[in-house]
This record gives C-alpha cells, structure tokens and sequence, in this order.
C-alpha cells in the first residue's frame, strides 16, 4: 500500500523491456543515436508541431531549469505559483541554472489565477533597470495539490503573459495525468493554449528517469543543447533515454498508465468521500489531500500504508481529530490495494 | 570494429540485470534505497576508507564538476593539465558549478609535471586579493592521452598541492582501467596517494550512466548533497543508480572489464608497433594515439572500422603519409577485432 | 522643493573639503590608504567592537549584496521583508552576488514580524535537500517605509535567527536616520541586539558614494576582500572613499546630518497632519508616506516640488480625492522648504 | 619619486574641480543628470560615433567585467593575451560577470598574435557542444608590458576574430596613453579598427575612479543597464562620475596628461638606455620595464623610490646583478624626478 509519491515506484515492465532492447551494438552517443531519432519524429507528430525542437534529460529538476534558463535573463524574475515545484522541491536549481534570476511567487493555495499573475507583472512594469525585469511565466500542470488547470485556464494565464510579452513554461511532470484528466491532445495542453515550452515528463509516470523538453519555437534549441551540456546533463550513453521515452510513448502507453493511476485516484477519492473525509483540494488527476480521523491513519500505518501526514501527530491526539495527508497513485496502482486502503475507515 | 570510444558500447549484461533486478516493489528515492547503502558500504571496503562520503551521479561531468566545487570557491583557480577533460570537454560545467572559478592549465601534452603545477602555484602565491586565488588541483587518471600516472607521479603531484594547502581532485571516469594497469589497490591510488575526492567511473566501463563520487574526508558530504540537488542530478528513483554501480562491483566485474578493454588495447597496441605504426603516447591503458598510413585508414574505414582520424584528410593525398588516429578498447572488444584490424596492415 | 529622495542631493561641504583634502601626493591604493586606517581605527571605537572587520564599497547595493553573499550558501535562502530594498529595488545583484541563492518574503505591509520570520523558517525546517535551505535574515532599519524597529523590536527578530541557526544582516542604507530616531548606540542597534554585519550607509546621508560593511566577526573578512574584488568593488584610489567616510563620521557630522533630516521629516509630519493628510505609516526617521487632496499636489507641482506620487493622476480627477505620496527629507532639508510645502495646504 | 602604479596619484585639479563644481543642488540620480548627457554627447562626438552607447562606471574591472559580459554567453569563452588583466588582476571577475564563462588565454609574452589567437579560435572550431564555445576577443591597449598595438596589429586581430565571427573588446584602461603614442583618432583606433566595445579609462590617467564603457553597437544598450545595477555599479549620485568624465574630456585634458606621462616615460627610458639598462620590452607609453644593476636599486630605494622590483632580493647579492622593475610614470610625473631617478646611475 504504497500511496507516498509516484517516484519510487517500479519501471513499467514494458519500457524497462525498451531498455534491455536497446542494449545491443554500438550507438553514437550525446543524442545521436536512431532511437532519439525516432522519439523526436513521434513527439513531433503528437503534438502536431512539426519544428519543435525535443531534447531529454532524466530529472524533471533539469528539465525545468534547463528550459527556464533559455527564457530567462539573469536580471529577470519568473512568475510561478507560491507552492509550485520549482520554488518548494528544486533547492534553487532554476536560479542556478538562470544565472541568478529571481522567482517571483504568485499568492494562492493551489492554481495561479490570471488576475495574481496580471497584479505581479504590473508591480514590475515600467521600471527602469532597479527592480528584477519581467522573465517567464511557469505553470505546473498537474499542480501540486492535484488539480488540472483547464484549458480556458490555461489560456487565460497565458493570456495575461502574452499581453505583458512573456514566454510561458509549462511545468509537465505529471502531463500525462493532467492530459487523460482533460481528454484533451497535447497540442490543446500547450501551444494551442499559448505555452512555449514544456516539461513533458515520464519518470513520475512509469519510466526510469526521463524527461523530455519540448521547444515549440525551435530558436532555442542551440542554446537549450549548450546549456545541457553544460548542466552535466548530456548523456553519452543517450539511447537508453531515448529507449524509455520510446516504449512510453509507442501504443500510448503513456496515456494508458495515466488513466490508470487517474482511475485508482478516482476509486480512492470517492471511497473517501463517502467515508466522510474532507478534501483540502479537489482532487482531478493521481493525487489526493485529505483529512480523515487519527484513527484511521493508526490503523492504515499499522496495515503498512505509505503515504505523507501533513501535520499533527498520528500516535497520539484525540482518535476522532482529522488529519490531512497527500495520498498518491501511480500507473500501478490497483483496485485492490485501494480497497484494502478504504477497508480501514 | 568499433574504436571510436568507450562511450558508445553496450551495458555489460549483468549490470543490465542488476537494473531488472532492481525492478520490484516500490523503494525510497532520492538515494534512501537500500541498494545505495550495500553500494556505500561495498565502496567503503574497497577503498579501505570506512568514513568516505559515497554519492552516485549519471554522468562524468556531473561527478567532476560537483566534485571540485565543492572544493573550490568562485574567487579561486582549478589546477588541471592543458587538455583535460574538464577543460577540454565539459562546456565550462566546472566553471558552472563552482559558480565561476577559473580553470588553470598546466601546459602539458599529457601529463601534468610536478614542476609545472608548483610553477602555476607560485605565480599565484603571495598575491593579495588581485589575482584569481590557488583552489583544487585535478589530476586526470588515465589521463586523456591513454597514460597512467604512476603511483610515484601521483605522490609528487599531490605533494606539491598539500604543500601549498590546496585540495586534489581525481578525475577517474577510467579509474578501472588505470588501477589494472597499475595493478594497484584503489586506496593506493587514492588518499594513500593524497587524494581527497575521487569521480570513479562507470560509464565508460560497462555501465548505462552511473559515476560514484568519494569523498575521503566526510565533512564534505553535507554540501555536496545540496550542490547535486540544486544540480538537478539527485534522481528520485535512484535505485537503478545503485544497482548499476552493485552490480559493476560484484565479483569484480569492474576490474574484469578494464582488464578486458586493456588487453585488447594492449593486442592491437602491439600488432600496430610490429606493423610500424608511430605512437604519440605510449598506450598504458584502454586507448592508442597512433599513427600510420593513409592507405591502411582508407583499407580500414572501407571494412567499416570506426574511430577519430586526429588530423589530415584519409580519402585524398599520398597512400604512405601517415595519419594520426585515437584508438579506444572497451570491455566488449574482442581478439577477433584486434585481429581483423590489424589485418589491414 | 525636492522631496523625491535622499540619494540626489549634494554632497556635505565638509565631506567634499575631505575629499580635496585627500588628493595630496601618492597615496597606497586598494583600501591600505592611511585614512582607511583611521576609519577602520573609527568605526571599531563607535561600535565598541575593536575586532570588527570594516571595509568601504560605494554603493548600497554593493555593501548590502557582499555582506549577505558572505553569510549565504548558493543552496540557501535570504529571508527579508516582501518591500525591502534588496527585493525591490537590486535587480537581483543579492541572488547575482550569492551565486544564485533565493530571497525569502515574509509578506507585511512594512516592517517583517518575527512571527512571520519564524513562520517562513519553519516552513523550510526538517527538509533534507529538496527545499533551499534557510540562510541569512536581512533586516532593514530605517524601512523602505521610513519606519524605525526599537531596539525591542531587532532584538525580538535576531531572537528567532539565533534560535534557528541563522545569521543577520542589517540593510543600514539609512542606519544614522534610524540611530538618531531610536537615540541608542551604534553598537546597541547592531551586535548587541543580534547584528552579525551592517550596511552602514553614507550615500543617502550626505556623502557622495560611500557605505560601510561592518562585520562583527571578523572570520569573514578574507572572503569579503576576495569578493569584493571579484565583484570589482576594490576602488585603486580607495583614498577618496576613506576620505568620504572620514569625514562623515568627524566630530558626528553623520548623526548631525541625520539629525537634520529627521527634524525637516518630523516638521513636515507635523504639518501635513496638522492640514488633514492621512499617514500610511508613522513616520519615524525622514521619510512620510502620506495621503493628501490632489487639489494640494497640482498646487505643489506647480510651484515645482519634487516628490513620487504612488498611485493615481495628478493632473486630473476630482480635486478632493487624496492620492499617496512619498516625501524624504535629507540632511539639506531647511524649515524654509518644508514650511513652503506645507503652505500649499 | 613614486613609480609603482599609474593607480595611485592624485586627481587632477581640473577634474577635482569638476566633482567640486557639481556639488549644487539636487541633480537626478542614476545616470540621468545633466552632466552625463553631455558626456554622452561628447564621447560620440569625440569616437565619431553619434550611436554610440555610453555608460560610466567607477572601476576599471567592471568596465571590462560588464563590456564582456554583454558579448559573451556562459557556455563560451573569452580570448585574451595570456597576461592580460582580466586574466591576472580581476580575480574571476570577467568569469563572475558572464556567469561562469571561461577565458582562453593566447600564449605570449606581450601582445596576442593574429596567428596565436586564429590557432586558438581554430581549437575550437567544429566542436558540437563538449567544448566552450568561441566568445569575445579581448584586446589590452595599452598592453599590460607598456606595448601599443600599432592600428596594424590591432586590425589584422580583429580581422581574425571578425573572420570568426566573434566581437571583440578593447581593454583601454590605458587608452589615451596608447592613442597619444600612436597620433591616431580614437575612431581609428576603434570601431575603424574591428572594436565592438571599448573600456575608455580615466582611473589610471588623472580622474578620481571613473571609466565609460562605449558600445558601438547600441543594441547591447539595455542589457549593459541591467547587468550594471545588477552588478551594483550604478550610482545614484551618478553626477560625480559624469562630472570627472566631463572635465576629463574637456580641453584635452585626458590626451594633455597623457602625453605628460608619456613624454615622462620617453625621457626615463633615454636615461636608462643610456645608462645600459636592459628593457623587457620596448617601452612605448608610460610603462617600462627594464633590468638594471642590483647597486643601483638601492641606491634608488634608499632614497625613496617606489617602484616594483619584479624578481630577486634587492637587499642582498651581487650589486653588479641585473635585477627587472617596473617603472610606470602617471600624468603627474616631472623631469625633476625623472631626472633625480636617473641620477642614481
């Protein structure tokens, strides 16, 4: 009953099988090799963006930071939500990686709203060269707290940046989660909705540790491989990135392990809903944030769950006091350990 | 005929099984996997160093640059010989990391001399604060050329740096290849050797992407692990990390493909001598500069032989004028290749 | 009529005759200048800190940046309040100058709460890599809204540093404002109330581009030098920033200075509140933040006073309405101007 | 008889008085005074340059820091004479201001050579992205050896760096002592001659701590800006920095004291061929260095001299023994004590 995180989970058996298939001969190194090749032609396709520019790393910290960098200046600051990844999780790699840039951040419990994002771009404008100038503008699609920014959402952020000329990131750690929550294409998700690059991430979804970076405007590609490269971030042995990013996306089976750790998400929030749980937030792709009694979360723990208790103290306190906790579900999640989960309230 | 590099080839089987292997049941990220503590302990014991520091990166860049940075403050110089990996091949990742150091080259056209280090030392000593101040020295082993410092080389190297207080750094991405071809203990070629920080290769030996960085004197530990984070190189599903580097020690499988990479390297080393082929450096490891002529390249490269022709033209001049080339032997060349290409001659 | 700042006005005489005085024959550059011997000699006296390293740079910005950068890990962040000067108005020299470390804001309309520091620091405990980790606290005195901690009030904010580890810097751009207004020592408002270095400001009080970083333990000071170089702030004819120094801190010309300034503030508070202004802050030192009818602006403006309106049009609306201004008062402030402003009510 | 630096005399009446002068009333602050646009003007004039972007900062490592900067991205790296200033006496400051760009020094013992700097440039020709990439090129003129390029040399480097695309800095801290020795206009020895930005000293020729940084190419306007407050080069009370700049270029006065030095320099370097010293280089602005007896150097320090002995103990050895010195003569310099230097041999 593992519900902490959707990155200690096992390799899908197919994408480690990609690996193993690719163990064989030599293959040029850096990016060259023929599978890369190919993943690059089906990224393309996927997202009908037939110029982009596709590069993989295998940390979503690196693949933020590194696609961050090439729209950011030093002296720029980048808008992001307060409790977004980049600001909690990456102990300042996207500054390091943007040569000091500032990360300006959005006040709010969840989503950025446009008018947040629209309040920080104007605190800036019209400032000469005293205050940090206006950089990019980064959405974590799935949030944080588990929920999907819709397009018209989308849209309007990215609305609000384009009017203040600012490129958009989009922060795609879980894209495929937020993608079969939307049912939507990946071209929708992205561009079509005004984003300019995005973290399209697969470790957190069945892979080993991959990630790619997907430029819509392939002008930053020179840059986006010098500053890999000098990142520490270019693979010589590069197919067996190319190999797990090739096996994700080949039968779809990326949207398919998503919409399986959706469906388990489903099951278990609705299990605790009807237990009478309490939902920090509304959970719309693979993560929940809950409150249910100490009780519970004695009895789960003594069962062997694994997930994170937000706050309080599940040894002792009243039996009846709610405690939030972040429970997760990744593409091997099952009816049954949910159930066996739902069984203990 | 694959001569090209030791960076292109495949996975030795068992460290892919050890990745399969380590497929099963969830496991604690970010480097709290039960496999990374067998390998610290395994690496400990090697080194003879019960007190090292033991980090796992996935890339040789990653090792050395966040290796030396640790070292290193922005206002001091690296000590490296002129053609260095980390100078020559790196796109200023040590600068990166060590928030823009400098990198000093000791003019060489291969191995550092004593004399030349305490000669860049001395330019620098007794300045006050204008010149870039003595950081780390970092010692390439098996140098860039195919040379391996000799446990006495490496004394007088270190000696000069402890005694002007600075820090040594071991650049080992073919550490494997240098400790067989000394047939030496690891701890004799390192903090016997006065180094304090090793980058111990696996890519180039047989592993998918997996370095260990050591550091000898623990007190380093702390810095290095937020330098990786903020790095964007501590993978949360480290444990594929972990097991390529277990498997890569069990039974001394690392020895047996360096002893392997070096045989052969020693078989086509000596067959091109018999054929008059001139060496630039004498071949001490798993790689050959060599020259020989133009006609037995172009016989070569038509039975498809792959490997870097270092200077002139192999299509088109005279068929006896000799050209440079960089020969590279990894784990998986066999006699049969050696044989078939040195049959050109 | 200029009240836009106190970084535009001229230079005391008795600073600038310093300054002449200076330029007489060959004088040892880089700061080992006879008159930084005195000054160094100085300030330890006036801070009752014979160890304190004392070094000169000649912007805020500088002084505020090397300090901080001396007390600060790239992986760490600045806590400070959300409108302070390094926020604000630095253009990320303190994330430039700390290799990419992050600012912290403790939300608060002017001066932070030590509540809200603790909160912030709270929020970052516990967490192993993944967060950036807590670093210096920045405090500003006087305010970037002309508000004065008590010595009641730094001591309660170095309280919850200290309790967490943490160091403190004091952004003293208006340091001598602030000690005139609290009527307190030196070192009572820096070391004994939990100060570990001081921006001790000339530039916005009479000088022509001074400012003094005062650092209590003195173990910083090598790195200091080093940093300062490299962030090419070590002035060859640093004579001329002694000179500065000097003779602001001769027979109290600083506190005097000083004095007059907060003396023109307190006249013009007194007659702005007397005529009906509302005040967004107390004024403390000498600066107002004020609402007053944009009838009394435009008069104002056509009479040629210079000052910031913060919000709103001047030019047209209704004449009752009250717009939001800033007014500082420098040390050449006369009764003569502020009662020529206030006549315009 | 002070021969040690050219960065340690005192400022010029004239330009004294120009601070003096604009020490009335309230002048805007950060470069938007009066004064600084008739620099700005008349450093156009004077480089016929009416698009020129001028900008002044206090010190000679940031003028070049922050000239560089704006040319060079943090995965290239910035050619230059091996010792060259930026190299020897900015402790990592160029390296800090391109974040973490590398320099690439040109072996030599005096001025770059087109043929050494076209041999560098070719080093690193063709690589993918391994290597750091080809930046600026920085030319030192006058060369830190007291050597003047002659427009010759300084256009066939250009040419080199122009064929490759690169821009290219003129490190000018010495700038007027190169164009009095050469006659030429400052145009000729500029943009005419394939220079994209230049650092225009004054610091070492009379002013109190100021140098324009010119860009011939306006486009690089915004980002200096940015970089300059950033670095926390941009003074508020910016008018003393147009002040000494103004009065500098008044009257001639930068190439009268120029040539002061100059002809001081000629006449000391008469003497001592005279008197059979032997000169490292040709001396050809206000800088010698030359090796004369043992005997002589104490008889000149025990008279108070003051110049640097470049090796060997002055004190002790044979008096016959030729021992290197450095003489550098500053607008201030008279016959008189060039005369009273010569007596001693």
């Amino acid at each position: 009953m593992f519900f902490a995180s959707d990155n200690a989970g096992v390799v899908h058996p197919k994408i480690m099988q990609g690996i193993v298939d690719a163990n064989t001969n030599y293959a040029m190194p850096y990016g060259n090799d023929d599978l890369m090749a190919q993943v690059r032609s089906k990224i393309r396709d996927l997202f009908e963006a037939p110029d982009a520019a596709v590069y993989l790393v295998a940390t979503g910290t690196a693949a933020n930071s590194l696609a961050l960098a090439c729209y950011t200046q030093p002296w720029q600051t980048i808008f992001c939500a307060q409790y977004s990844h980049i600001e909690e999780d990456e102990c300042n790699a996207p500054e390091f990686y943007a040569s000091g840039a500032k990360l300006t951040l959005i006040p709010t419990s969840n989503k950025m709203s446009p008018e947040g994002l629209a309040q920080a771009i104007a605190h800036r404008a019209g400032d000469s060269v005293h205050m940090a100038q206006s950089g990019a503008v980064s959405i974590t699609q799935v949030t944080e707290f588990g929920s999907v920014h819709t397009l018209g959402e989308l849209n309007a952020l990215t609305a609000v940046a384009k009017a203040a000329g600012l490129p958009v990131h989009l922060d795609g750690a879980r894209f495929a989660n937020a993608l079969v929550a939307l049912d939507c294409s990946p071209a929708e998700m992205t561009w079509k909705a005004g984003i300019d690059v995005v973290s399209f991430g697969g470790t957190k979804n069945g892979c080993m540790g991959v990630e790619a970076v997907i430029f819509f405007d392939p002008s930053k590609a020179q840059e986006f491989e010098y500053r890999r490269k000098r990142g520490a971030h270019l693979f010589s042995k590069h197919r067996y990135l190319s190999a797990q990013m090739h096996s994700y996306l080949a039968d779809d089976l990326w949207k398919e392990m998503a919409s399986t750790a959706n469906a388990a998400c489903s099951r278990l929030a609705a299990g605790l809903r009807a237990a009478g749980a309490e939902f920090l937030h509304e959970p719309e792709a693979n993560m929940i944030f809950a409150r249910f009694p100490r009780a519970v979360h004695q009895k789960l723990q003594a069962d062997g769950a694994k997930y994170y208790v937000l706050d309080g103290d599940v040894t002792s306190g009243p039996p009846e006091e709610f405690l939030p906790c972040r429970l997760v579900c990744d593409w091997a999640m099952t009816d049954a350990l949910v159930d066996r989960f739902l069984a203990h309230f």
